[in-house]
Order: structure tokens, then sequence, then C-alpha cells
């Protein structure tokens, strides 16, 4: 064996994390807090219980506990598909010819496919925890959809998804993996809240958004009793939930006394790239050891490079709380990109707020590269990578090709967010040639920066 | 942690087998050899030359050696997504309330979602080897086909895969994931080769077969220089490389003092299944160890349970050597059943003798409840099944509630050969109550037959 570091470095279970890191309670500038749309005052706990259910109004509002122990039924869960592999990529740096070493954390082992079920097991379980009846989400690509669904299954929770309609009819396999798990899925714009009904009054042919599927299930939550509502990204609760990513990196790379000089991650609402670095960017923080950190965004949806940093809507439908974040706006409509988990137009506001501090950098990349780099990594490392997790391996190919021409020896770590069996359309099209790019004129981005609300 | 024993137990990579174990050593009463269809005398390897490369022919016809190392690049390839994790079924158990003890060996968490990967890349090595150009193979279901093309995408080799016409325009997904690892996909049958456009020119409007695609193949590989034929299942040379997962699980059971049973595979062509039991069946070939080994097969393609062990053709068009086999008849079409790579005729050789030995049974089961156990399965254990593993799954739980009642605390060991993300047409069915069951009449069967071989 090369260097004696295995190709997968699997923690032991008794190495397992058993506490979730609250990235916040290191930051010196918190993020700022969730403002009431109406009152423009920080939400209050009460005013956000019609919607989530009380433990994680506390994670969402504790900005400086440092961690939070994980409860053992979710720790249970988690043993069931975690701890989740880091790969040494020795195939794809013999393929690169770089001297440059790559590590990457595959979260796509679970039925999910993706990192989304380590927040979905924890806000199910402080549903069940609370003695409520259910739950309901949105759904856009399906990732989020899937991984509750998994999770309500297991504990026994019911689970409305409504799930934007072009993505409903277009990807019917998606909707049966939630149907298999039980859940409910409702496509969005529908009949069965007031909002929908609204929407499809003044637009009977719309095949629906993400931002109005947040508002049919918001809606719901609210309405029906037992009822509370779970997002799958963005939020400050998530994002702690997701740290289960970096922690048990770490542990794996202090394990082989490994030291990562880059780390990558693709970001869409940020759950996946914050919690990858989270313990790494403790470190930053504290002044321990320093790290580069990467976002790598789709240029079609540019929230980091040409986003402005403000308080903006989190839906369409403009009844969700405010966050301070880095935004195109509420009503930005990217442009066709077959990574639809980054088609979110704000961002994390702990990621966003770090970004604004200078602790992170971030790139925008072009999907057709993207698709050339997931299908060069799927052929000499095996996995078949979601488009989304591929902008983070198009980014560390590149970081590795630079270490190429300079011959710097750099040790890289990425994160595989992902699979992309449900995406094999997009394959499709960068098989036949026929994927195209587009990114924003600064035109269209005026017009999504003219949508923000008038806040300080 | 209930009994000490983890979730999931990982061998480290230098607890992994070195070596492929050959059932067939060990076994008194050898398979029947492979015979010329034209001259009925066993195949020799210089008549196997212009189908297979050098090296598969050498393993295909020895019966006597025990063990063959894996190749270094082989077992480099291997690591990449093995070991394969041995699971306890925890959360089953509990759902189940047995006192059973189950546990599955899960080869579906690579991108191929099966343990076809194990014998594709031996096979693919070995024509890399031999400085051949390329491979030819059919694919029904796709299972197969994508994992040949990840193992030639992985060695730089030509792959042209002729894939079932119906699965072709039916399953796209399938299709690109092919095409992304640089296949060549086909629709079968096709204008390319002599059979291909014979069988149009009767019939215009097929969708093709599974034994229409293998005579396109295997004319392909016979008819293009450098090329050779690859096939997935039922021969011994696939068995021997599927000795892996059996070798790993017990390997994974020794370390932690588990002896199972009762072992459950389900049963297509036998890979998958001979290859989970290899070493157990070592242990009961030479009076070392007991178990039960059960194959679980589709009622509608029930070649052990209801078939004849008699010589056969392996595929439609009768070009390939004469095995001897259960088998329903090489003209025999099974009824519409989900599981796409449980629909061949015939079964193993090395597992048709050592049933006729008495030394397994078998189990026919059909579809709706084998759906219905692959539902409950995912709920809880969190991985979406293939409907042809989900067989396996069937018979385990039955086993298991049969401990419910008497009591029994029996440890049940069952092969989870892969995954269930491109069967979601099936699923669908399952979920809809639209899924329908349909064994074989006598008569029906009573046709299969007639057209066996007149063989001894």
């Amino acid at each position: 064996m090369k260097d004696q570091i295995p190709y997968k470095i699997y923690l032991e279970e008794h190495e397992m994390p058993t506490a979730w890191y609250n990235l916040r309670a290191d930051m010196k500038n918190k993020p700022a807090p969730l403002l009431n749309p109406g009152t423009l005052n920080p939400m209050t706990f009460e005013e956000l219980q019609p919607v989530f259910c009380d433990e994680l109004i506390r994670q969402e509002l504790d900005d400086t506990s440092p961690y939070f122990p994980i409860p053992e039924k979710i720790l249970s869960f988690y043993k069931m598909y975690r701890p989740a592999p880091l790969v040494r990529a020795y195939c794809l740096e013999e393929q690169l010819q770089t001297p440059a070493k790559i590590y990457y954390k595959f979260e796509g082992s679970n039925t999910s496919g993706s990192h989304k079920l380590n927040s979905a097991i924890a806000q199910a379980y402080y549903a069940k925890q609370q003695g409520l009846k259910g739950i309901t989400t949105e759904t856009g690509a399906g990732q989020w959809g899937t991984a509750l669904s998994m999770a309500c299954a297991y504990l026994g929770l019911d689970l409305k998804v409504f799930m934007v309609k072009c993505s409903y009819e277009q990807k019917p396999f998606r909707r049966e993996v939630m149907r298999t798990y039980g859940a409910q899925v409702t496509p969005s714009p529908s009949d069965t809240t007031a909002v929908g009904r609204k929407i499809l009054e003044a637009h009977p042919d719309t095949t629906g958004s993400l931002g109005c599927a947040i508002s049919e299930a918001v809606e719901a939550a609210v309405t029906n009793p037992g009822y509370r509502y779970a997002l799958g990204s963005v939020l400050a609760q998530v994002v702690l939930h997701q740290s289960i990513i970096g922690l048990e990196t770490k542990a794996a790379m202090d394990k082989y006394g490994i030291k990562p000089d880059i780390i990558i991650g693709c970001a869409g609402g940020g759950s996946n790239l914050a919690g990858l670095i989270a313990p790494f960017m403790r470190e930053k923080l504290r002044g321990e050891a320093d790290y580069r950190f990467i976002a790598a965004e789709p240029a079609s949806c540019p929230s980091f490079t040409r986003g402005k940093y403000a308080y903006d809507f989190c839906d369409t439908g403009k009844i969700c709380p405010l966050a301070k974040m880095y935004t195109l706006g509420s009503g930005f409509l990217p442009s066709a990109n077959h990574a639809g988990g980054l088609r979110f137009h704000g961002m994390s506001s702990t990621l966003s707020q770090l970004y604004a501090d200078g602790l992170m950098e971030a790139r925008a990349l072009e999907q057709t590269p993207v698709f050339e780099a997931a299908q060069r990594f799927a052929r000499v490392e095996g996995i078949l990578p979601a488009p989304e997790s591929s902008h983070a391996i198009r980014a560390a190919i590149d970081e590795a090709l630079h270490c190429k021409e300079t011959g710097e020896e750099k040790t890289i770590l990425f994160g595989l967010s992902g699979t992309g069996y449900f995406d094999l359309a997009a394959y499709g099209k960068y098989n036949d040639g026929t994927m195209t790019d587009r990114v924003p004129t600064d035109e269209e981005l005026a017009q999504g920066f003219a949508g923000l609300p008038n806040v300080r």
C-alpha cells in the first residue's frame, strides 16, 4: 500500500462522534438572526413554534453552545449507514498524474443517496419526541424528500411532501422511492392548500417552483394539528446536524495523521459544505490551524461570487422569516442547470458570515466542465457522482492540476455529497453533447436584486 | 451495543481475501462439463479460445485447484468498493420481534449497484492482460452491462454492449450510465450482426430477448479481431470470482465468532448465491461444519423447484456450449416479473450439482410477497433493495418469523446482492397495487422441456 493509507478509512463504531458541533459558538461575528417579516425584529422561540418543533428551535437560536449531544436513537440510525467512508482517491491521482493527495468524504452510500439523511433523521426524531403526528416538507430534485421519507418511515411518522410539479412528473422514480417509504407525495402547486389554490388560479398551467412548494408545506404544517415543517438546508439547525460529516472526516484524518491543505465542498443552501468544514473551521477560528476553504457553486446561480450580502426572503411566497445571506434575490430565476440542489437563490447565514469575514473562498463553475469532471471521476473512482457534488470534484481536480504545474504535494479534501442515479437524463445530455452553459447577465442579476426587501 | 456486535462489520484492508476459492475443487461429484453443441464432446481449451480469453478458459475448465490468487490490479480495484459491509439487521429483527439474529452481506454499495462488478473487473482484467482491444457482452436489466462498463473504463478497454431493445428503450437511464463509462450500447436485435439481421428480417417488430442479445454479442466477439465475449453469471469462472462475497463474509463472521445456521441467496444464473455460500459449503463438503443453504428463486421462473436436471442450451440462438443444469428449457418464456436478473431459464452447473446431491434447498417465491418484504426491509434498514435481492429478504424474513413461532435463536445470513434504484417502475406498481403474480402452468413447463436437446 502506498503511504500506508488505505483506500477507504472507516472509523470504528466507538470512534464515531457522539455530539454535533455548533460552528456559530466559535464565530466572533455571529450570523445575523432570522427576522420576522412583519416586525423586522429577530424571530422569537414562540413565533417559530407553529412551524418548527421545540428542540429544533432551541438549536436554531443557540449560537453559543459548542456541542449538542446526539440522542441515542439518532446514533443508532446513523450506525445503519455511517461512518461514511473517507476515500483516498489513488486512482484519480494517478490519472491526473498529480503530486497532490486527494481525499473525499462519500456521503452517498445510503438509499437517499446524499448527506441529507443526516439532518432528516434528526428533524424527524425531535418531531417524534414531541409527540407530533407528522411532518410536512417540500422537495425539488427529490434528495431531501427521499431522505426525510426514510427517516419518517424508521420512526413511524406521517410525512406530507410537496414536490415541485415538473419534478413530480419528470422524476417519477424519485416519487416512487418516497412512496415506498410511505410518504404522501403531492404535486405542487396543489388544491390542498390556500396558497396552492391561489397560485393555480393565477397560473393554471404552472409547473411549480421550490418557492411555491415551501409555501404550501409551511401552510400545511401550520394548519394541520400535530404537524410541523422541516427544511433540508440553509437553516442553522441543519448546519449543526451536518457537522457529523466534518467530525467524522477529521477524526479519520487525525487517526492517520493527515492534515488537509484545501477543503472543498459544493454549495447550494450550504449545509453540506458547512458540515464538512465545521471542525476544521473551528481550528481556524481559534487560531490553532490554517486551511483554505473553497465553496464550489454553479455559475448559473452564483450566490457567493455575484450575490449581495443582505436580508432576503427564503421563499417566493415571502411567508418565511427573513435571513441575512449572500443572495441573488428571491425572485431570481436561475437558467437551466442539472444540479437542482444548487439552484437556491440564497445561502446559509453561517457560511455567508464566514465568507463576508474572508475566512473562505468561493468559485463559480459552468456545468459542462463540471460534468466532464464527473465523468472522469466516475470512470476511475467507480462512483457516479451527483451533479451537485461534481462541482466539488471539478474544483478539486483543478487544484490538483495546479499542483501538477507547481509540483506542490498539497493534500486536498472534498465532500462527495451524493450519487447521480436519478440524474441520468442530465448525464445523457452530456453524453449526447447537447448540454448548454449559461450564466446570468448583469441585467438579470440586477432584476433579482431589485426584489430585495428594504431592511437596514 | 447489543451483543457487542456492531451494526456493520468491515474487514480491514489487510484482512481482505487475496485468492478466490474454487468450490468445485472440494466437490466429490464435479459439475458436468460444457459440451460442444456439434460434437457433444466436452469443450476444449482451443474450442473456447475464439470466445473467451485464455486465462478465463483455464479458470472455467479447472475443477481441481482450490484457490486462484487475485491479481494485484484486481485487488486494487476491489479496494475501491470492498470490503462490502456485513450488516447486523438489528432494526429488522426488532420490527419482526424475532429471537433470530439476522445478518446480510450488502453488495450494492458501488455504482453498478450489484455484486456483478466482482466478476466484471476480473474478466476485463484478463482481457487487458492478453493485450485485447475490447470485450462484447449482452445486458437485459442492465446491472451486468453497467458493471462491465465500469471495469472497462477503469482498464481502458473498449466495450460493446448489446442491450435487449425493450430495456434499451424503457431503461434509458441504465443506458446512460453505461455510456457515461464509455461503453458503446446497441439495441438488440441490431443490423450490426448477421444473427441480428436475420432475426430482424423474420421479426421486424421484435423488442428483443436476452437469448438474442447473447448471440449477437458472441458473434461480435468472434468476428471482431481483438475482442472476446464476457458473461455475467452461470459460468464456473463467474462463480469463482464471486467467491469473494462469501470469503469476506466468513472472515468477518469468524472475526466475531458468529456461525450462521441458515444461509440464503437469490438465484437467477446463480453466481451471487454460489459466491456467498462458497466457503461455508466448503466446510460442509469436508464435513467440518453444517449449514442449511436456501436458494430463493422467482415462482415465475422456477429452475430449481420445477426444472429438469439436464443438458440444455444457454442461449436462444443455440450457438453457445451446452451446459448441464436445472433448466426450464431455453425456449421457456417466463411471465412478467420485475426481477429481470432472475429470468434466466437455467442455473449454474455448480449449484445444480450441489442441489442434485441434496446439499442445498430451494424455494420459489411470488413477486407480491417479495415486494412486501422489500418495502418492509427498506423502511427499517434504510436500503432500497433490488427486486432480485428481495427474494432472499423474503426467505430470510420467513425463516425469522418461523423462529418467532418456535422460539429458536437461529442465526440467519442472507445476501443482499444489489440496490433497486433502477427498478422504481416495479416499486410503483407495487405501491399502486397493480402488481400481478403468475406461475407457469404444467403445460407451459412441458412446452419448455420439449425443447431440451437429446443428450444422454
